[in-house]
């Protein structure tokens, strides 16, 4: 009887996993516009400084704010009006003292002003002279060169995703090409002589591939490209002449089933038959996904997800995706946004090993999260499609109770 | 001098607009595989129950429950050894009492079976004699004919997100192509005469175009496809034309720029002279983006943002993406993952407007999450550029203290 040769946490495995991986990085040069969720493979420094002139941020009448001082709906300060801002353009005249010009949110301030008053605090006299009911301080609804960046600064580090703002940011600056991260192949075997292709009939003891298409879509959501090798029969020669081609093509290899504890178990053989240092974790204290394998080839990863659907997605989750963030080279990481919620029953566990409950997520009358445990076997797909997400309980708890919070990782 | 007719609450707003507003969706037939964060057009039912044979969970041995009661270390059951289940084929034999069958996870039970007994509780004693040493309830370790889902049942409901796990379950049904509602495409008209495309030189009095592409990315992430219109000078009937295009070629229109509240202001003249009932909400009571302009014209949202590029993203996640998953027939909505953070400072809004507050997450020793709000004029990008996420403030409230815990909605 075989058994794991040892059964280590989840943060464990990671740790032993990272200790000896780390990826070698390719960069390429792609267009800002189509920039979304790549990752930045520099630093990027701010060319110029933003706003390169002193823009308004309001409508109304720039002037030079000590001539506003005192001024109050009751004793008016009387402005002549000089000009108006045209928009877009550097202004071909200079405001003297007691002069105002004209300005359009945006526009830039003319020679001889430092403020501008909103057009709701003054009154229009003539057509050259205007009434101003507030005082202003200087500076007051303008925005200065550079406050929004200066020359030099840094604009958005290295080992970013970029956002939408973050676009907006580099067009701001004129960065209309930018150099990241290429995106990491992910090379996905399924194996198994009771696997069919979703096309066929099942006949009885057959079962669809599932394993294959829900891998590529977790690959594609978090930004890499999937390459499925199909379905291999546990056969020995087969699978690693498969799993070679695959480490060849691409920068990670999952295979899944064949590292349950089996006589049947071929994974981990073949995965030692591929390179140095070969496998490094078989086994986490965790359910679902016991039987993963962690290894290193050839400086790529490979690794052994569980046949049954649902426990091969959630170790995707948590062991394949912080993998691919690494071969993404994100290095600036955002927290991962949660649902808090109610538990509703009762959650009991094994203390020392580390669980994922699906849950699905209900409004309660209060406008409340409740979190209801989706119960199942762990190999059946649909407690997944019917969850809204996954809570954890941790090796030192026995467990959550009812009415506790809990925080909820979205599917 | 003009004045907002009147200035409602988000909530408000978003309610009149809803009120008249209700696409038509158009659907499309694509593969099932390709599917990632499409949206369902109708319900899906399983055409057959999953499994169709009843499957071991287990490597061990298939055997008659009752045969192993009072099996026990010191005193096991023997069992003669009968056959071995073969991956993705029905046994071509049959289990008598006393008798059992060696079989794999993910094997059919033979004929004349009920459970399985793990490979763990059985010693090999001949070739064809085990040992049980620990008895089995009737169905222990196997999955039963519809366990996962039964004929009939909802495999998705309609209006639904496709993610990773529901590809899988579509996969497990053999159901390789989908019925989905089509993408929708955005229409993006950025107007001002003081804006120039991002690939060109900046000259006094200029800024680059920002909103084009940040706002782009927004529809792409959200799930539409965004349309550019390019940078239109401030002149209505050049608006106009280019508007009109615009409405006719997409599902709904976003223009930015021209709808704060100045002589300047064309977008609202233009909006209604597209199509009726025109503008609906002029003016919400939030900030940043109090000059929001939410319309339809001919049964189309057309939607006026505000110039500024933080107001423009902040007002499009609370705006336009809403209505981008009414065009996307999103009717089972997953609730928004958010970070819960303590907040670093005081923050204080006025009574009865909505702040949303752009915020930095920052790890405090205790590997908690801070929020650090990112102040600077609200028309600087360099805020979001540099901000983790928003903070909201209710128009109930007139500010968040230092210390409370706070929800934060990524950017």
């Amino acid at each position: 009887m075989i058994e794991f040769i040892e059964l280590i946490s989840s943060m464990d495995a990671r740790k032993k996993f990272f200790d000896v991986y780390s990826p070698e990085l390719k960069t390429e040069i792609i267009e800002t516009r189509n920039s979304l969720g790549r990752v930045t493979a520099s630093t990027i420094l701010a060319p110029h400084s933003l706003p390169n002139f002193p823009r308004s941020t309001v409508d109304g009448y720039s002037l030079q704010a000590s001539d506003s001082y005192g001024a109050s709906e009751s004793l008016p300060v009387y402005l002549k009006m000089v000009g108006e801002v045209s928009m877009g353009a550097e202004p071909d005249f200079t405001v003297k003292p007691n002069q105002c010009a004209m300005i359009h949110t945006g526009g830039m301030l003319p020679k001889g002003t430092n403020a501008v008053v909103m057009v709701e605090n003054t009154q229009i006299l003539k057509q050259d002279e205007i009434e101003v009911m507030r005082p202003v301080a200087t500076g007051e609804n303008i925005v200065e060169v550079g406050e929004d960046i200066n020359f030099g600064e840094e604009l958005i580090p290295a080992g970013k995703q970029i956002r939408e703002s973050d676009i907006g940011g580099l067009m701001a600056m004129g960065i209309t090409t930018l150099s990241v991260n290429q995106l990491p192949k992910v090379g996905i075997i399924s194996t198994g002589d009771e696997i069919i292709s979703p096309e066929n009939e099942l006949s009885l003891g057959q079962v669809r591939d599932i394993n294959s298409y829900s891998l590529s879509a977790i690959v594609s959501r978090y930004g890499g490209i999937p390459q499925v090798y199909g379905i291999i029969p546990d056969e020995e020669e087969t699978l690693h002449e498969i799993a070679q081609k695959a480490l060849s093509e691409c920068e990670m290899v999952l295979i899944t089933a064949g590292s349950s504890v089996s006589y049947r178990d071929i994974t981990s053989l073949v995965i030692n038959k591929l390179g140095k240092p070969g496998v490094l974790v078989h086994g986490v204290n965790i359910r679902p996904g016991k039987p993963t394998i962690l290894s290193v080839c050839k400086g790529k990863p490979v690794i052994g997800l569980p046949g049954n659907p649902v426990s091969a997605l959630v170790i995707a989750k948590l062991f394949v995706v912080p993998i691919m963030e690494r071969l993404l080279g994100i290095t600036y990481k955002n927290p991962t946004a949660t649902i808090t919620a109610e538990l509703s029953v009762n959650l009991s566990s094994q203390s020392g090993r580390e669980d994922w409950i699906p849950v699905r997520i209900v409004t309660n009358k209060q406008s409340k999260y409740k979190a209801e445990p989706v119960f199942g076997k762990s190999n059946l797909i649909f407690t997944l499609v019917k969850s809204d997400g996954l809570v954890r309980i941790s090796p030192e708890d026995t467990g959550i109770s009812a009415g506790e919070h809990v925080e909820v990782i979205l599917l």
